[in-house]
């Protein structure tokens, strides 16, 4: 099986943290080096890296600060709870500190819960494959890291051809840089639409199914995902289209509305590559996510990590 | 009372038509010259100018041949017509053409005609100000022409004091370009949000009204505008948000659907002044417009041209 770059995007190669640059495809595929755990929460607070990405980082940090004994692991933590409001890094923090409290080696336990991780990922690739039919014209929102050219190979051995259309996802364009750029290496077929397309889309009939990933997903089953996610669920609903996600395993919220809203700066609606594209003067709002109440999720494609 | 820019956007000079370039905007407030309908065609097709600025440009380049006397007018319209699909210029081509037929000096009805659109789009602007109240903010999409900064203004007059949220509206992101350049202008409170935030802000009861303009009206009520109106449309009726529509006059298609949907090049969507954005070999699909039916519609406020 090959796998998209984004699938498995950061890993530990001896004292350093390689972190695929997100910001920089599709222009370049480029690493970022993280020697310790402060360069590794820049790059969660700059967007390097967005969800299963920050898992894994979550993850290597640790490791490799615990080979270096310097730093208390609950001061890593708490540098690592602090870098993004929406996002559940709590969850893991606390599940890290706990296996280091079990006395089991916490090497062992971070390398045994990547293991499951990447097993779990496969096979909730291959359920979602298995809700698809062939000929079905899925589409998408920002970028599910590498799981949906694994679904359209799942569904190419089961002999269905699927294709997706992909929305940009302003303002950080991730289904434009990212989603259209791994389906095109796997030569998936794939159309990038804006996101005010979707209604129309719909209309025209060419949308059977929608597949969206997670960034956090409440006790309640509501979820939060990249900001538009909520309004094409709405628009499922009004166009009778099933509406999936692929989700990380529950947050400690109780529902979608327990999950606090990052609001980002607004020059990053405001400008492109470092150049302005409003008057000057302008004001902008850009909350980062929003939430999808469960009652709009057709089916919830869970990851269930065994270890 | 003192005009945005936008809200008249064409003059003619002597024996050229001065064509406000609104591909320019915000970062230079330039004007291109046209002196024949070629040349003004041009204009059209390559989106110089939108709406109300493509009314007069038409308006304007018939009232240039016809005293240039070089072209029959019917060729004029044909070439007018040809430029795109989604627009009924062949209403307004029909109209100057009978003109000519009447007998009455066809430089006097172009004028009479352009001074009473003048009238009649400050009337439909004082008509909107009526629809809305103190402390409103009021979602548009898009650019409408100079008519919200109107409308501002006539709600200051009475007392109303009223925001904007400002939908970006890719791939041309008039909404950032001209619709806050223009309010900004006239000092009035505006917010960018991207297409895919519409939802979110609705949520959090930000949105009290939603005012856009159309590109083409149907004789049953259903509009043509600017590629994401629909979709926002549905959304308001999900959030009980009322709908309004700053009207041309009606054109001779009979539905909605009767109106054919340009689809633009998907190059329009997949680069940003002159880069790529995307991966290459990225495919697109660029509807430009799309259709809102009647029933989404709170309130048509039409343009009434008395002459």
């Amino acid at each position: 099986m090959k796998y998209s770059p984004l699938f498995w995007p950061i890993e530990l190669k001896g004292n350093a943290i390689c972190i695929l640059d997100e910001t920089k495809l599709p222009q370049s595929l480029t690493y970022i080096k993280a020697i310790n755990y402060r360069q590794a929460c820049k790059a969660i607070k700059e967007m390097k890296t967005r969800a299963v990405g920050q898992v894994l980082l979550v993850m290597y940090t640790f490791l490799l600060e615990s080979r270096k004994r310097n730093t208390p692991l609950s001061k890593v933590a708490e540098a690592i709870n602090a870098t993004r409001p929406t996002l559940s890094f709590k969850f893991l923090t606390d599940m890290v500190l706990g296996w280091g409290k079990s006395g089991a080696p916490l090497e062992d336990s971070i390398k045994g819960f990547l293991g499951a991780l990447k097993e779990a990922r496969i096979r909730q690739a291959k359920e979602a494959s298995h809700l698809l039919e062939d000929g079905d014209a899925v589409l998408t929102h920002c970028n599910v890291s590498g799981l949906l050219p694994l679904i359209a190979e799942f569904c190419r051995r089961d002999k269905k051809r699927i294709s997706f259309f992909v929305t940009e996802t302003r303002p950080y364009l991730q289904g434009t840089r990212l989603t259209a750029w791994e389906l095109n290496r796997a030569k998936i077929n794939n159309t990038i639409i804006a996101d005010n397309m979707v209604a129309q889309v719909m209309f025209e009939r060419k949308i059977k199914k929608v597949i969206v990933g997670a960034d956090n997903l409440a006790q309640n089953g509501d979820i939060a995902n990249k900001i538009g996610t909520y309004q094409i669920a709405l628009l499922a609903r009004d166009f009778n289209i099933p509406f999936f996600v692929l989700c990380p395993p529950p947050s400690g919220a109780e529902t979608g509305y327990d999950i606090e809203i990052e609001v980002r700066p607004p020059k990053e609606l405001l400008e492109f590559r470092g150049r302005s594209l409003a008057p000057t003067g302008a004001k902008a709002y850009y909350p980062a996510f929003d939430i999808t109440p469960h009652e709009l999720i057709t089916r919830h494609i869970n990851l269930n990590i065994v270890r």
